[in-house]
């Protein structure tokens, strides 16, 4: 029996958002953390879980200000930038973080704008708000073209900017003056713009690259976001979160559904920060190897992006797609992403990146 | 300093949803499920929990199909109802499974179509969303006046009709017939009509009262949603989920947000579904106990609503507000909600009702 559903027009034939989720020996194309948890993360978790079971009858804490003021003393730590607990905004992984900011400051009548190549979720989140979507390109280095930021702006009116940084999926930062001119040119919109800073790979970024957390104090209207997905090894766990002005969190308050966030959620979350310093020990080691694949690439005459992030997006080839598909036939799955003929490969254990350089000597021919 | 943020016209000025978190010894205001989860569920939900953790640097399964399964089962023997995994969906609570459904089916020209009093969430779903909100009145008895809903369905043509049952603050539910004469009447809608039936609190109604799971036979356009909040007794896990066509859940596959369910969360509710057998034996006397405390209220002279819920809306008083504050100065904190004059009582153990009963006597000179 078929029926007359009344879906929405823009979601008729879409199929599901996300990347092939394939049982193979080396996944290396959602840029997840290559370490599974240590032992003793696993046993304070279990514990923690063991403790928060016992009152799982009843509501979760609807603020979570725990959780959000131990992700205020861990981003003081990794940042040197300190708020306080009510500016920082927690979620089920920034997904959910994104969406409350395009339910609160974005919707229908509004424009959300951010600069291709970019990630491929904003669109995404945009239309589940049914928020305009607009997107304007980043230079050939994946830079942001500041004339094309003014111009944009300017005849777009956006109440949302969305800038990621270290971006996905080209892995290339924004150096501060470039957050900053988009700050001063949405300084213009009449009914105020809040510009969205991605930080999802932040922890990954070199000595030198800024964050736009220091850029908090004197901006009211920037939010600058961040995960536990990446650098804490926790995909699994959704946890996503940002830091912004008192007022703008206090916006996303009314827009978040009550007990958004599960009490085992908070949990799991507070006790892995309780290990962030072991876990930033392996942020270490993952940037070294990421610095080390990007040197290999080069070495075999390929063209990288700069990154900052745990993946290198990498080319060009004339038929990506082949070279993805070799990789795959020899059990590396990385993602066909980003501007024709490039890849992207998420950066793995040295083992893994062994069996990547492996593979794709023997399918490019390098 | 404050900024000039494009918050949307209709959140301004609004504070947060949310009955009260206030610590008091007797908690009686937001139907949780008075008994926390037995030593055997919280050790099966640590050792679920710990399994889960050593992989949790990996993102969850998107699809979830373990646990809409292990749903599905514990639909079929709670109800007799048999459905297929690909006709269950999950989220964070049903709150969660609302969203999507009004993301789906409502927005920006629709309009989604409820019957007061009811839930006071169902309006928020509808502005999160951007769905216009239309609200016919219950009868006086609570019970749906099928005239009133020809009518309305006639003039607003919505695209989703939410119906509660047990209804939430009544705890009445509906009987099968006005289900099926709400489907037939949305039958007329052009461009199709979803017909919501929220059974949150299903578990919970007396011998005899239909659940319209029965119904998603011969409905493609009918989704009936649960939780694992109330009845096992989870509320802190955050879990909803729903049974409905298969060509409805997979509408909803594409506006959820990738991993919208963590690894952790999934884990947890696989672990207490196969504790389902002992968790409705507690259901059976909190049962017991709303049919005393009816008898009781009823025997004080006071009138409720009929109840196939974990709660009763007992009144009417002129001064409800007094009462209410009689009863927390007391530590019994209940919830001032409903029809003028009315009040609810969620179904504590019964040394709690015991100490509501005392506290109403008093404050209330029955």
């Amino acid at each position: 029996m078929t029926a007359t559903l009344p879906l929405r027009a823009e979601l008729r034939g879409l199929e599901p958002y996300g990347a092939p989720q394939l049982d193979v020996p080396v996944l290396l194309n959602v840029n997840e953390n290559p370490y599974p948890p240590s032992e003793a993360v696993v046993a304070d978790v279990a514990a923690a879980v063991a403790q928060a079971a016992r009152g799982l009858n009843r509501y979760p804490d609807r603020e979570a200000l725990g959780l959000r003021s131990e992700l205020a003393d861990y981003l003081a730590r990794e940042s040197g930038v300190r708020v306080a607990p009510e500016q920082v905004w927690a979620a089920n992984g920034s997904n959910e973080v994104m969406l409350h900011l395009l339910q609160a400051f974005g919707g229908p009548g509004r424009t959300a704008l951010s600069f291709a190549p970019t990630y491929s979720m904003y669109p995404e989140y945009a239309r589940d708000t049914a928020t305009r979507w607009v997107a304007g390109r980043r230079a050939e280095d994946f830079s942001l073209d500041l004339d094309q930021v003014d111009e944009l702006v300017a005849r777009e009116q956006p109440s949302v900017v969305l800038l990621a940084s270290p971006n996905n999926p080209t892995g290339t930062a924004l150096p501060q003056a470039a957050v900053e001119a988009v700050l001063e040119a949405t300084a213009q919109v009449p009914e105020g713009c809040v510009v969205v800073v991605d930080e999802a790979y932040a922890e990954f970024r070199r000595t030198g690259t800024p964050s736009a957390l220091a850029l908090l104090a004197e901006n009211p209207r920037l939010a600058v976001s961040r995960t536990m997905s990446k650098a804490f090894g926790l995909a699994g766990a959704r946890v996503g979160y940002l830091a912004a002005s008192r007022e703008l969190v206090d916006a996303l308050r009314v827009v978040r559904l009550p007990y958004h966030l599960s009490a085992v959620t908070q949990a799991v979350a507070r006790a892995a920060l309780a290990h962030a310093d072991a876990l930033m020990a392996q942020v270490g080691s993952l940037r070294s190897t990421r610095d080390e694949t990007v040197a290999w690439l080069r070495g075999k005459g390929l063209t990288t992006a700069e990154s900052d992030a745990n993946f290198v997006l990498f080319g060009a080839f004339d038929d990506r797609h082949a070279i993805w598909q070799g990789l795959l036939d020899r059990g590396v799955l990385i993602r066909e992403t980003g501007p024709e003929g490039w890849l992207r490969v998420s950066i793995g254990t040295p083992t893994e990146m062994t069996a990547f350089q492996d593979a794709l000597v023997e399918v490019a021919g390098l």
